[in-house]
């Protein structure tokens, strides 16, 4: 947690987060609800109304200014250097000091500077405040009626931020100085001066996000100015060989004392990787970039510290830290500027991470009004519920299914899988990834068949195929392609051969597989909505979150039972939000502040220990149809 | 400059050092004087007055309760967890939130448990509060009710502190608290855990105390425990062979650019050896050493940090900054502890360093009611005048005739060399360090003799050698001392020999010599007697420090007008006050905290400008006698 925020919470009570207040802020009149504490400056910077700054809330610029028209919030300590006696009997308050402690009406003066913006996340306008800050400064040379230290020189001369320098930043300062003739360029990250640069540099500027999969991992470099990504790179987590899922390469490390440092070093390679390739796409020097934003799961991101994560795999799964310590981009074993900063995404337990708090920044989950169903589908599936209101999340340990692993015909989404399954009458359509002749099925075409045949009868609520008389019956053209192997009997999607061990097709495990990992799912879901109130019925907006969730077929999720039945314009693929999340904090201090708010302010469910768990996942193993 | 002052100062209106506040503690009646914003806390401690505290005054144990009797002081922020409405509207307040910005009479209630104290500095009674802290946990395991992550499970058991954890403590913390059983000891310096180990490691925490000099390093090692100091050790700074003194060595970094690493490389290990030899000596384990606190001029400080130090050399003399940033034991090259916090003094400009704020801190002389007077001899002198009012600094370029170089038969205070001298009648009486026969005199017979030959009448006023004639008349033993080495007159100590080149004299051009360094420091002390509006009798006592200074014959420095004439028992020696400085730092987190204090109170007067310089110095060269 960085300064500012400790200091803000230094001086509000601590929220359990569940308390809120309300602020209206004029002349416009918009209406928010926020956690008890928050600073007015991030109540309104989360809801998109721009308030005058240029330190970006540290309370060192005093620019934003507002006026608490109506409820109370005292003078704070540094109210007084910004305003007269009389405005602050008028309610004049420092936004970003200002804490929401009850109910409040606030008046927003006219911007004096139009703030840039950017389109990140899904759909949001993220207002531009990295924490990637640069000052051109033209200093006095020093005198002996001016011996100010060559520090205070360059920080005396930045009038917006209060930032403390680094023993490297001295190292180097007084040559720096001499050589450019006092014309320098302070590199302001956080409340850190991170470099003073000779001459004029304030028109480049760089953050790199990155978002760290199990499987891949994603880099985009944006431009800190422009709010604009320059380029964006992806490529495969160099730790697979150590296994395909987080719980092989724990165990690595379990087995082998020198594995957790070999499976850094792979997170490290495959980050240096990403960031050689998107500075030279961009055009940009390693020195450029100030600051990297990395979310990832909590394994992943353990990992990639050379953090033990041993404790994270069995039970009671206890995590090292929500929040990381202040790191750099060294840690990351990413060689960009020497002192980058790096931001990482705090995570909420050992299965509902810093890929989903991000992802849960991306789309608003904690600020938007209507009641919304989170979902990112995976062996570890992580599900959120709730509104501005109350948002409650929890893990599901779903299984590979949805990965297609475990699944006889099962693939990953690569050439030759099919992805989509359409039974119109007694024809059968296959989406076939690369317009190839199929080879298995992927997460999606699963979902899909299985939607499919439920739809068409051949699968019963139960999950049982029909029984092969009554099929021969009913749907004398489709049971043909019911045949057995050995004593489990298969549904052929694509005849190869005689052999139907040579087909591709889905059998009666490869179901049961599928209906275990959506019911346990769908019973995350239910408790949450059990917990917060709510009925099904309620739910106004699914996100389908992840890259198996973009795959996902809405009538398909719904007809198995993954998500509720809802009118399909409600359930929405949102893709890679945890990336957005990334980019979203490196654009912007205070929306990165809410990441420390949603850890503060979303409940964890631990299923586990839920005694109701059994009931709920028995009843949910039916497919609705 | 640590979190919890930074805190400090941002409830606080920045202060220029010159507004004071007046403090009465009850029930003893104790007053003392602070600058304005001071933390009541902090000015009881700073005059001896113990208030309870565990945390030391980080606001986190919430035990320093005191009442606020007569004036004002506003609730603050952490006041309301610690008291009840009708407890706040009674005046109690937390001591070390509490600033005092007017006059106060304040009620310390009588303490829950006895503070450990040791002497220290000078005649200083310290009371123990280290900012290396232990805390004994034996924590519950977690279970699937109770997933709190590892840190929080260790930092929620830390009732009175809140530290924050560094990404190298949760590398292992997982791993530590399962193979010990969840039981712990929690190590905290300054607000950082930097380490968690297994069992009950409270017994044993110790820091190492450096007085890094341009000629000697000492280091001295403390038990934190007990305040004791457990081995203390000194060698030679191996910087010599760049040069004896800092002039030299600068120069050394200016010429070759790889010197400033190799100067830094030769600070480290100096600090190496010692680490080991005393570490050794008192069958510590280095990782037991959790902390360093290093005091040194501004140049030693910059070298052994590896800060270009060519700014401080030449005019206008700048530092690269006052206060250096966070530091550790390992920018040092002591390897203890590998997170193991360093504090180093701050500094007052390019000569007048963290060593003097330092002695400052040890001779209490920005807390004493007196006028006193600190001068630390040497090559650089650097001289302070005041008391609790008022504090003026400066440093005076006295040449090196005190340490007996450009001197003719001067030489370093070792075996051999003239320490002091008395004129008895026509009898001269040496005392040679080692007694064995003279070879030469070091800087306090060089003082020693100049004062006797004044006293004598051999030496006139204006520091010229009797007339021959006259001499033969009035001092017919003594003359026959008189010789003379080509056109220069010299005044024999100890015959060696026919030839006057073998023996050890003092030439006229020597007695020059100290004229002019002694004339320096003198004219030093005048401008800051004049600014301050005091004579020189007002001064009420003279603390001389440093390696020379504890040789240094009160009598004779009187003599020769070095220090004001005063009853010599006002005239102190006292020794190695920037060591005992460093010891008191790593034994009190508040002492240290007035180093902190020092910087902003006290003014440094630069000579280099002052109009009024050349005529003092005239006016300074005579003796007295």
């Amino acid at each position: 947690m960085n300064q500012a925020l400790r200091e803000v919470e230094a001086q509000v009570e601590p929220s359990d987060g569940s308390e809120r207040v309300r602020l209206r802020f004029l002349p416009d009149g918009a209406e928010v609800r926020v956690p008890s504490g928050t600073p007015v400056f991030d109540a309104a910077s989360w809801n998109g109304i721009a308030i005058d700054s240029t330190c970006g809330g540290y309370g060192t610029c005093k620019k934003c200014k507002v006026r608490v028209v109506s409820g109370d919030v005292p003078v704070g300590p540094i109210d007084p250097r910004a305003f007269s006696p009389s405005e602050l009997d008028d309610g004049w308050r420092l936004a970003c000091r200002a804490a929401a402690r009850g109910d409040l009406v606030v008046e927003v003066p006219p911007l004096q500077t139009r703030p840039k913006a950017a389109l990140a996340g899904v759909g949001r306008h993220v207002i531009l405040r990295p924490s990637v800050q640069k000052r051109h400064l033209v200093l006095d040379e020093p005198t002996l009626e001016d011996q100010r230290p060559d520090i205070d020189r360059v920080l005396d001369a930045i009038d917006d931020l209060e930032p403390t320098a680094s023993l490297d930043v001295l190292r180097t300062l007084g040559g720096t100085l001499r050589k450019s003739g006092f014309d320098v360029t302070a590199v302001v990250v956080d409340e850190e001066l991170v470099d003073v640069e000779p001459g004029d540099t304030t028109a480049r500027r760089y953050a790199i996000a990155y978002d760290l999969g199990t499987t891949t991992v994603v880099a985009t470099l944006l431009d800190l100015d422009s709010g604009q990504p320059l380029a964006v790179r992806s490529m495969l987590n160099r730790q697979q060989p150590f296994g395909a899922d987080v719980i092989t390469r724990v165990s690595a490390t379990m087995m082998e004392p020198e594995a957790l440092g070999k499976l850094r070093e792979r997170a490290h390679e495959t980050f240096a990787e990403l960031t050689a390739e998107v500075c030279a796409d961009a055009g940009v020097e390693p020195r450029e970039v100030y600051e990297i934003t990395v979310c990832g799961n909590q394994t992943m991101m353990q990992l990639a510290l050379g953090i033990d994560p041993e404790p994270l795999s069995m039970a009671p799964f206890i995590v090292s830290s929500n929040s990381f310590p202040e790191t750099r981009a060294a840690d990351f074993g990413v060689a960009v500027h020497p002192r980058a900063h790096a931001f990482v995404f705090p995570s909420l337990g050992a299965y509902v991470g810093g890929d989903i708090v991000a992802g849960m920044l991306a789309t608003g989950m904690t600020r938007d009004q209507r009641l919304r169903l989170f979902i990112d589908v995976g062996t570890n599936s992580e599900i959120a519920l709730g509104s501005s209101e109350r948002v409650l999340a929890t893990a599901a340990p779903a299984g590979p299914a949805f990965e297609a692993a475990q699944i006889r015909c099962g693939m990953r989404a690569s050439d030759g899988a099919i992805e989509g399954v359409k039974i119109d009458g007694d024809e059968i359509r296959l989406q076939v990834i690369g317009d190839v002749a199929p080879v298995g099925m992927c997460g999606s075409g699963l979902v899909d068949v299985v939607s499919e045949l439920v739809h068409s009868g051949l699968l019963d609520h139960s999950g049982r195929f029909l029984d092969p008389d009554v099929a021969a019956e009913t749907h004398p053209v489709l049971a043909e392609r019911f045949a057995t192997i050995g004593k489990e009997r298969i549904f052929i999607l694509e005849r190869r051969g005689k052999n139907p061990e040579d087909c591709v097709f889905i059998s009666q495990r490869d179901v049961r597989e599928l209906q275990f990992a959506k019911a346990s799912i769908a019973t995350g879901w239910h408790i949450l909505l059990r917990d917060l109130g709510f009925e099904e019925g309620d739910v106004q907006q699914v996100l389908l979150a992840g890259s198996f969730g973009a795959y996902l077929t809405p009538l398909s999720a719904v007809r198995i039972g993954l998500v509720p039945k809802l009118a399909l314009p409600r359930i929405v693929t949102a893709g890679n939000v945890a990336g957005e999340g990334a980019k979203i904090a490196a654009l912007s201090a205070r929306e990165r502040a809410e990441a420390d708010a949603i850890l503060r302010e979303v409940e964890y469910v631990e299923l586990s220990g839920r005694s109701d768990f059994n009931d709920l996942f028995i009843d949910q193993l039916a497919f609705p149809g």
